[in-house]
This record gives C-alpha cells, sequence and structure tokens, in this order.
C-alpha cells in the first residue's frame, strides 16, 4: 500500500552523520565541512554503503549549496566586491591560464600517445572551481567578508562564467556541440543586465517600505527569500549559467537592504538544520575510492597538477593585485577545490569520448583530495 | 553542462502561490489550507499547467506531512490520548463500518452489474481518513489539543492501522495479494512494542539530563527532532504502516519532556517555511479536474456517499462514547478528508482490476470536494 520511503531513512541517516562528523572536526579543531564529506564518504559506496547518491538527494543538495551561495552574497559588502573586481579578474584569469596549461602539458607528460582533444579536454576540467567548500570553511573561521573573501568568491563566480565559454568553444571546436559562442555570451550579458535593473528595483522597493518589512513576520521573510534565492538559481541557470550565481547575486541585492541581518538569521537557521548539512554529505556519497585504484599513477599526477596549478595560477593572479605573499597563498588556497562542476565537465567529456575511464578516475580522485585537503591547507594559511 | 533545474523554478513558483493562497484566506477568514490546496489545484495540470507533480515534490511533500504529524504529536497531551483511547475507538470503528457499508450498498444501487469485488473495493476506499488537512485546520483554529482534536487523531490513526489489515484481507481473499495477514499484525505489534520500548527510554534519558539539554543549541535540537521524526516515519513504514504514524508517535514521546515547545517551536518555523506548504499544494498538484468530468453522475453519488457516511459513522462513534451532539458532529466533520491514502488504494485497485475508471476517477473528486469543504465545515462548526 505504501510506495517506497527508503528517502526518510536516508535522510535520517545523513543527518545523524553530519551532526556526528560536525562534533568531531569541532573537537579536534578542523574545519566542519571536512567532517561532512568524510562522514558523506564513511556512509557512501566507497565504504559502509549504506546511502546511494539519489536524484532526491542531488535536488536537495542543490538546494543546500544555492543557500551557501545565498548567505555568501547576503554577507557580501557590495562596495567592496565592486572595488575588487580588477583583483578578482586578475585571480580568475590567472586561475584558469595555468591549471589549463599545466593541464595540457601534464597529459602530453604522462601518456606517450595523448590526443590534443583529450589534453585540451583535461585543461578545461582543471580550470573549474567549485566555491561551497571554500564559502564554507572562510565563514567557519570568520574570514568570509575580508578582502581575500570577497576576492576569492569574484574570481570564483568570474571563472566560472569563463570556464563555461571555453567549455563550449571546445566541444564546438572539434564538433560536438553546435551552441552558438555568441549566442551565449548575450544570454550572459542579458542575465546581469536584467539582474541589474531587478536589484536596482529591488533594493529601493526594500529600502523605501522600511515599515512594511518591519512588521513582517520572520516566517514570511524566510519565504520571500527562499522563492527568490530559487527563482534567480533557476533563472541563472536559464541563461545557460551555474544556478548558484544566481542565488549569490539575489543575497548580495539584499545585503545592500535593511532585510539583511534579518534574513541572514532565518535562512541559515533553516538551511545548517537539513539542506546545507546534505550538500556536503552528498559530495562524499559521490566518492568511489574503489574505482581510482587501477589508475593510481596517472591519477596522483593530475591530483597533484589540479592543486599546485591553481595555487600558483591565483596566487600570481592575487599577488599582481596588490596582495601579500601570505594573503595570495590564502586565495590561492580558496580556488584549489574541485567538485561538482570539475564532476560534471568529465562526465561530459567520458560521454562524448574526449577523455577515458583513467582521466575520468583521476578527476574523481582530485575531487576527493581537493575537497578533504582545501579546508586544512585554509585553516593552516590563516593561523 | 547544467544538469536539469526545472525543480528549483517549480519549488519558487509552489511557495509563492502558497503564499499568496495564505494571505488571501487569511483576509477573507478562511482556513489557510485551504488557500493552499486551492492554489495547487490553480497552477497543477487542472488550470494553469504551470508545475506537474513529480517524485521529488511527492518527497518533499511527505516531509511536509511527516512534520505536521510530528509536531501534531508535540501538541498532543499524553494522558488525553490515553484516556480517549475508548472514544478513539469507537470513532474508528464507526467511521469504518458505516463508510464501507454504505459504499458497498451505494456501488449496488447506482451500477446495475456491479460486481461484489468492485463494490467491497469502494468500501475499503471510502474508510481511510487523512488527516493532515484535519490537523492543520484544528490547529489554526487552536483546537487540536481539545477532547475532539485528541480523538479525532487517534481514531484516525486507528481507522489507518485497521484500514491496512481490511486491505490487506480484501486483497488476499480475491486472489491479488499474498501477504501473510498474521505476520502484518504481528509487525505492527512489533512496532507499538519497539515503540512503547524506545519512548520509555528516550523520554527518562531527556528528563534526566535536563542540564545539557539547557545548553544545546536550537540548531541541534531542530537537526536532532528531524532524524527522529524521519526515523521513526521510515521505522513505521518498514513495518507496514503509514509513515506519518511513526512521526506522531515520536513527537508524542517528546511531548512528555520538558524539550516540548523548544522543539515544536524550531519544527514549526522550519516547516511552516517549507515543507508544510509544498504538502498542501501538492494535493491541489494531484487534481485532475477534466479527468472527472465524464463520469459525472456516478462521482456526484460517491462524494456525497463518501462526506455523509464519515460524518455519520464517526459521528455516532463520538457520540457512543460520550460528546454532545455539536462536538459529535465536530468529530464526524474532523474524520471526512480523503486524500493521499485514497488516492493510493484507488489506484491500486485500478492496477489490480477491482475498480475502473469510473470509479476511480470519483475518488479523485471525492478527494477534491473533501478537502476543499472540511476546513470550511470545520470552521462552521466550531463558531
Amino acid at each position: 500500500m505504501h510506495s517506497n520511503m527508503k528517502f526518510l531513512v536516508d535522510l535520517a541517516i545523513i543527518l545523524a552523520v553530519a551532526g556526528a562528523g560536525t562534533l568531531i572536526c569541532r573537537r579536534y579543531g578542523q574545519p566542519r565541512v571536512l567532517g561532512q564529506i568524510l562522514a558523506g564518504i564513511l556512509i557512501g559506496p566507497s565504504l559502509l554503503g549504506l546511502v546511494n547518491h539519489s536524484s532526491f538527494i542531488g535536488n536537495l543538495a542543490e538546494i543546500g549549496i544555492i543557500l551557501v551561495m545565498f548567505l555568501a552574497g547576503l554577507e557580501t559588502d557590495y562596495n567592496e566586491l565592486k572595488e575588487s573586481f580588477e583583483s578578482c579578474s586578475l585571480i580568475a584569469i590567472g586561475g584558469i591560464i595555468v591549471p589549463f596549461a599545466l593541464g595540457v602539458l601534464g597529459i602530453y607528460m604522462i601518456k606517450e600517445h595523448a590526443e590534443l582533444s583529450e589534453a585540451i579536454f583535461v585543461g578545461v576540467i582543471l580550470t573549474a572551481t567549485s566555491l561551497g567548500i571554500t564559502v564554507q570553511s572562510l565563514r567557519e573561521m570568520g574570514k568570509l567578508n575580508t578582502k581575500q573573501g570577497v576576492s576569492i568568491l569574484g574570481a570564483a563566480i568570474i571563472d566560472d562564467i569563463f570556464g563555461i565559454i571555453i567549455l563550449t568553444i571546445v566541444l564546438g571546436a572539434f564538433g560536438k556541440d553546435h551552441t552558438n559562442i555568441a549566442m551565449l555570451i548575450l544570454k550572459i550579458l542579458l542575465f546581469f543586465f536584467i539582474l541589474a535593473i531587478v536589484g536596482e528595483v529591488l533594493s529601493k522597493f526594500i529600502l523605501k517600505n522600511k515599515q512594511i518589512f518591519r512588521r513582517i513576520k520572520p516566517i514570511y521573510l524566510l519565504t520571500i527569500s527562499l522563492i527568490l534565492a530559487l527563482l534567480f538559481a533557476g533563472f541563472a541557470n536559464e541563461f545557460g549559467m551555474a544556478a548558484i550565481i544566481g542565488a549569490y547575486f539575489i543575497g548580495v541585492i539584499i545585503s545592500t537592504t535593511q532585510l539583511k541581518n534579518r534574513i541572514s538569521k532565518e535562512v541559515s537557521r533553516f538551511g545548517y538544520g537539513f539542506f546545507i548539512p546534505i550538500f556536503f554529505v552528498n559530495i562524499g556519497l559521490g566518492v568511489h575510492l574503489h574505482k581510482v585504484v587501477g589508475h593510481l599513477g596517472i591519477a596522483v599526477t593530475i591530483v597533484i597538477i589540479g592543486i599546485i596549478s591553481k595555487i600558483i595560477g591565483a596566487g600570481i593572479g592575487a599577488q599582481l593585485s596588490g596582495f601579500s605573499g601570505r594573503e595570495s597563498l590564502q586565495v590561492g588556497i580558496g580556488m584549489v577545490p574541485r567538485a561538482e562542476v570539475a564532476l560534471i565537465i568529465a562526465n561530459l567529456g567520458l560521454n562524448t569520448g574526449f577523455i577515458k575511464n583513467d582521466i575520468f578516475t583521476s578527476i574523481i580522485l582530485l575531487v576527493i583530495v581537493s575537497t578533504v585537503l582545501t579546508p586544512i591547507m585554509l585553516k593552516k594559511a590563516y593561523s
């Protein structure tokens, strides 16, 4: 009579191990994200096999990262973001060129008969940065709203947008995709144009109606925030970009109003109780440790290239834009994580025949190592 | 590059229309649930077709009703529940016998060549009660924790358990299912046995460690509550019952501790901001008005039988256990709603050939009319 309700127990397990991972990491002074990712690896297909990845959990995780980015937007200082546009661009460009170049070179060095298309595709994969882990680690340390934090956020977003454009160009050049590149760029520009108008109107409306918004109940504020975050996430996605970009910018828009703190409080509470831990545990659930075993040599090389190249590339960009050596290292480390975006591109590469299983599993190892290492390295770099 | 993110916009639309429905109903003094169900019908396949039912939304809705029932458990007075066991049973039995009998009779009256199996199956469908709408309507009016409220809750749970047993017997008698009925009853008894032990241990543990629980942060309380609610919901489902029964009883267990109010506050805020409105909108999304058109005659008859028979049956049970005439009417109306359970059984009947499309669409109309009418009737019966 009753349909399949396994997802209820799955969710209970995920929340329980996320809580346990958080507590253990806090006790040993480690970032909580780390505990949640490791908890996911523990219960996932690699080890205990208690919970498998499902599209339902994947969707909840997507809402989780949307809330993380929405909160990051709320905490962003809009003027600081505007001012750091130049440094963000330099960091993003450095963080794209160096990993791309070292990725292409690396493949030719490791594999005797590497094809150009394979080498280029690995380069593209290595350019992708995943923000969630860095944002969360910085927030835990109270460093999100520093100059470095804002620069990392801005750079990763520019990185993401360029990544999509480069990917489209590469797919087109090898005849695997016929998306019009001019159209894509036009859509992205249109997105930011609409965003600017909405931002202007919305923030003015909120600022002008202080009386109305003061009387609004917390629960309605939460609902309105969720609607806006989801809507702009879907809107960005519709315009060819990552959903989190939309969520981040609507957060930035609200950060310029008097509702900033109240909304931040409500959404934090809501997100951290359920969706956000699911996002980090889900990263762990996507890990298949056993797949890596067969290609350990090539995998380790790609992991090293992937991590070092981002630190160097983004670090140089940071240094060029006036950061000190230590701050540049912090920025470089912050750009290291590769997660869902790298996996999505790698998966695309596998399906279109650009890369084979050896590269794909190497990327999986890169995801594991970079996501586990980044919170630890960030903590060191800041202490 | 990016996977299908339509669910983000779907969720935003659902939350937005749920909010609008709530505001409009509040303005005109109508129960909010009504506004949310109607909002679902409006955006669903019947009218605008903006959002379709999906398994993702269905799962979120399931979490929503689990939270409603968990909260109902928290608000239940445990002693009152124990004391009203007799009246609950009488109400449940009345609410099973009368709809079943009138359902069987009704089919023979409407259809010339009705088969026994068809008539019996309609009887079974009409016995199912769906609690969500009544619980929510009573809570809005502040009447959930009255003697009638507790009796309705208890009766609907007994109703649900008997319903599963009767369904299994009927399916077995006509050779469509081979579930061992003794096994099923044993599992149900085992469930309540385990529940009693867990309840004893858990409530003592919480009561003894007042210091620890006083210092626990709200966010952890929320996480712990969610884990328990989901776990017991899954546990009940695993033992052959509806998930909401597990969620309700773990709520009742916690209601006997000092954490009752704090947890209720956290879970309310969390649930009402997202999951609970999704549940009620999702009822509306499941409605296919156009399917009903072809069988309006038979459908109207079944709707009338379905509604009247519950009011009479449960009402007589209430009167027999000492409620006044007016209170008995309130109880009877509270037992009227048919929603997901009736639809699940009807669907099963369609798949196994017990019923045809004419009966199935009649049940859909019954779901629509009973869910829309109950909040209105309850409000009248209490004013």
